[in-house]
Parts: C-alpha cells; sequence; structure tokens
C-alpha cells in the first residue's frame, strides 16, 4: 500500500542471483547504492515473471521502518468526489505513505462478514497515512483532512487513535476475503494517470451496469493504481462470461485514458490480450527478441507474457 | 547532489520515444506512476549510453521543488574521520538530500583560484543538506552535526545563514573547474558501499603516493560516490602515464571493496576494461546478447560500453 511515497519493488532490488536460460548461474546488479555499469538487468529480470530467468537470490535495499503514523479519513457519496479529492491531493503535493480507497460494496461486504458499521456511514472511504517524522505526520494528516473536505466529502477527519486507524485500514484489508465469500472474484489491475482516476471509476460504474455484474473497488489510489474486483455469483456461468467481457471493457477504457492493463500485478495468461493492445507490435517485437536472447531455449515460464511467437 | 535523497535519473524516466535498432520509432514505457505491463525497456534504455536506441523523446516524473533547507558543515583533519562520520550518519538512518565531501586539495586549489579561505581551516569539509519541511530540516541538521563531532570533526555547526549554506555549496561545486587550471584531470566515479568509503578514501591516498600524482576527491559521499581525480601538468606525459596505472589501481579497490567502477556517469570507452573485470564473461555476454537483439545491425553507438565483440 506505500507505493505512493516509497516506490515498487524493483526500486528495492539490487542485486540477483540468476539461472540464465543458457543454465549458467550468474550475479547481477550491485551492492552499492548507485551503479550504471552496463545495462539495468536487474530491473529487466524484476517483473519479467520468470520468462528471463531463475532468480535464486535477491539483495534488496533496507529502509529504517517508520514511525506507525497519523491516518486521515474522508468517507463520500460518491466515487467521482473521491476522485476529485484524490486529485486534489496530488495538486497540493501532499506525499502520504499510503492512499487507499474502498467503496461501498467492499464496506458492505466487510459489514456483512464482520459487521463494522462502515457501509451505514459512507459510500466510499479515503484512508490515507502520513508516516513522516514528528510533527510533519500531523501537518500531511491535517492538509488531508482539508482536500477531503473541499472535494465533498460527508465526512472526514484525522483518526484519533492508533487502534482506530487501525480498524480503517483492517476493513480495506478484508475487503478482498469479504468480496470471495460472496463468489468468484475476477481482480483488475489497472493503473491510470492521477487525473483520469475519477473517470475511470465512473467508467468502471457504467461497466458494471452494462454487464450486469457487481464491480466492487479498492484502490491504491495515490498511484491512479485500481483493483476493480468482478463478483458474480458461484455456479452463474452466464455472469462469469459477462466478467469477462467487463474486464476487456475495463482494460479498453484504462488504455484509452492513458493508462496501462497491469499496475502491479503482471500479465501472465489472463493479460496477454490486454499486453498486446498496450505495446503494439513494434515493441512488442523489442520484448520477443530480448525474450530469444536471454532464453534462446525457449525454456523460461513458456507461454506466459507474451505467449507463442 | 540529491541523489542520495531523490534517487537517480532512472527513478524518474517514465517513457521515452526511441529510434530503434531496425530503424522503427516506438513508445515505450508509460504515463502512470507504476506499470509492470512487459519488460522494464526504459530503464533497459537509461544509462546505456545509445547502444540500444537513439532516444528522441523523453517524459519524466515530476517532484515539487523542495524547501531550500538546513546545511550542516563538518571540518576533518582526516579523510578516515570523514568516512567514519559518513558511516555514522547512515547507521543513524538520517536523510539528508545531498551529503558531499570535498577534501584538501579541492579546498586549496579553489583558494588559490577564488581565495574563500578554506584550506586553511580544514583537510576535508562534508557538507550535508537536509531539505524536509519545517523543523524536520532543523533536527536532521542538528542530528548530522551531532554525527561529525562524534566522528571527531574539528569544527561542525548548522549554517547560520542561506548565504552561508550557499558559500559552501558553491566550494564544492568550484572545486572541479579549480582542479583544472592546475592541470589536465582524469576523473574517476567509482561507487563502493557505505562502510566502505573510509577505507575507498584511505587506498586512494596510498595510490596518489605510490604513483606520485596528485588524486584530489569530491565526492556524492552520502552514497559512496567517489570522484578522485586525477591531477597531472600540462606537457607531463610521464605522470600521465602514471596516472593512467593510478586510475587503474582505484577501479581495481573499488571491486575489491564490493564496489562498481561506475556510479554515475558510464563506461564509454575509458571503462570497458573495467567494466568487463566486473561483470565476468556470462552477465557480458548476457549484455552482448541484449545488444544483438536490440541493434542487430551494429549501428547503434558502435564500439562504446563493451567494445567490438
Amino acid at each position: 500500500m506505500c507505493c505512493v511515497k516509497y516506490g515498487v519493488t524493483r526500486d528495492y532490488v539490487l542485486g540477483l542471483e540468476v539461472v540464465t536460460g543458457t543454465g549458467e548461474v550468474v550475479r547481477l546488479g550491485r551492492r552499492t547504492s548507485k551503479g550504471v555499469a552496463g545495462y539495468d538487468l536487474v530491473g529487466l529480470m524484476v517483473g519479467a515473471e520468470g520468462t528471463l530467468g531463475v532468480v535464486t537470490e535477491i539483495t534488496v535495499r533496507l529502509r529504517r521502518l517508520p514511525p506507525v503514523g497519523v491516518t486521515a479519513v474522508g468517507y463520500f457519496d460518491s466515487v467521482g468526489q473521491a476522485g476529485d479529492a484524490v486529485r486534489a491531493t496530488a495538486a497540493a503535493g501532499l506525499r502520504p505513505a499510503a492512499l487507499e480507497l474502498v467503496d461501498r460494496h467492499c464496506l458492505r461486504a466487510v459489514d456483512a462478514w464482520k459487521n463494522m458499521g462502515l457501509s451505514a456511514e459512507a459510500d466510499v472511504v479515503l484512508l490515507a497515512r502520513f508516516d513522516d517524522d514528528g510533527r510533519a505526520a500531523e501537518e500531511g494528516a491535517r492538509r488531508m483532512v482539508d482536500c477531503f473536505r473541499g472535494a465533498g466529502s460527508t465526512w472526514a477527519d484525522r483518526s484519533e487513535t492508533e487502534e482506530e486507524a487501525e480498524m480503517l485500514f483492517a476493513a480495506r484489508r478484508l475487503a478482498f476475503p469479504a468480496l470471495e465469500r460472496l463468489g468468484p472474484v475476477l481482480t483488475e489491475d489497472i493503473c491510470v494517470p492521477i487525473g483520469a482516476v475519477a473517470e475511470m471509476l465512473a467508467r468502471i460504474d457504467r461497466t458494471a451496469e452494462r454487464h450486469r455484474i457487481t464491480i466492487a473497488n479498492i484502490a491504491h489510489v495515490g498511484d491512479g493504481n485500481l483493483h476493480p474486483l468482478l463478483v458474480t455469483e458461484h455456479g452463474d456461468a452466464a455472469a462469469q462470461v459477462r466478467a469477462r467481457a467487463a474486464f476487456d471493457d475495463i482494460i479498453a477504457d484504462a488504455l484509452e485514458l492513458g493508462g496501462t492493463v497491469t499496475g502491479e500485478h503482471g500479465v501472465g495468461l489472463l493479460k496477454r490480450p490486454g499486453l498486446t493492445r498496450e505495446l503494439g507490435p513494434a515493441v512488442l517485437e523489442m520484448h520477443r527478441a530480448v525474450k530469444r536472447a536471454l532464453d534462446p531455449a525457449g525454456i523460461l515460464n513458456p507461454g506466459k507474457v507474451f505467449g507463442p511467437a
């Protein structure tokens, strides 16, 4: 959840031990905080989903554990308003450690399971955590609350206690298993520019209506990384077909808004068509050329990401 | 100078327009803050020194301009003590925006040119800048001064005024041109783990003695990124031969201490032998395979970085 301030896994991987496509064991990367000796093969391996080598050891950059921090909460009547609030926080230059969105479908599912009473109070919840040292965290949370109120929150405040903040983040963490209790969940993982978050959430709502399925939203919204969760009922094969069509529509909308088909989960098998659309033929061929160069025998996680040549 | 807090160029490049080795114009990367659609070809291009494509457009991630900040200064009698101070600041978890070292050779050269009077006061100067919001910068600078004093600084304090801080950073910036007034300068660019900075600086001193040349040091020392500057006199061909030998010894020492042959300047022609030593044959062959894949005709900055196959 803390990518919005701390970046992603790739930013923390300094070195790797890798078994290559030609059967050699090599060390890539470095142990220093900077370095430009040769190509960034470490960055190339991270996120390659095992298609360029088998990673057998990882050297990571460490950071000190941050303070617990201060949490700001905003309740909203619509995802549109929540999207506006996110844009306002980005424009104000706020740097929360986490900025998460949980929508009404998730709140209801969590309440149905754990009876936390959240869905009666809000349609959409935004949660922001600031973990800066000293008074900077308090100050960040105060300004975040101002942004929430400015965007039309029905209620917004800083958490008074650590327990209260933990309870809200617990609801966020429970959203996915709570939805899975209702039926099979197809998890999306699109990422759009921050300015397009509100529009993307609106389109997701229309997609749900059009295909007559439930699409819940949890989102690392400070990054524009949305996880629409397409929920159907067990054994409803027709709904599952409609969910796949909705899944494709969401990808098409994300691309149209300048986004990407995967913010963090990767391509695997399910997003190969989306990847092909996003990259286009010339860039896809560059990927295939790199793949052939480092896996000449085609033995590393074959068929994944790019599929057969 | 601010990599120690803000990271390097590669961390800020989101997208590229590139003319490929096969003559196509492609767009790589994305406009979103996160994304894992396919291989990180943007990261592969950045730092490839033009050997994988011709970059014609760059989309960068922006940050807000930080406050001017607060500067902490420490004077030391030896590079060893300054190295210990750097290790202490890293162990204390301090996150300055910049942490720079300037040694006696640089201070003397700057004084000989601009008469700033620094070389009479210190053998080595450490400069740290904190640009956090509000009182966090003051607090960081205060703790940095404590680290300097704990490591045996002869004098350490926070700058009282912005002008005073600017003057010290000006001396840092003038070091390179001041040395160039004395003769040809061969610039090193090694990076070692923070814990090895003191030992590396000591080895550089011994290398200078052994080869009877002047080696001045400026360093992005918070990253362990050192720029030993090998200064000879105009027309002294014998000294220039000794400087090249010293250059090679410094690279060997950096590698022995777990470092890299280039922290930020790259390989070009001069560091091809060092790169070969650092990578080893199997990893070098992976580089060549990627190069052949993306530049099948061998037309992109030929001979650079890896040299002829």
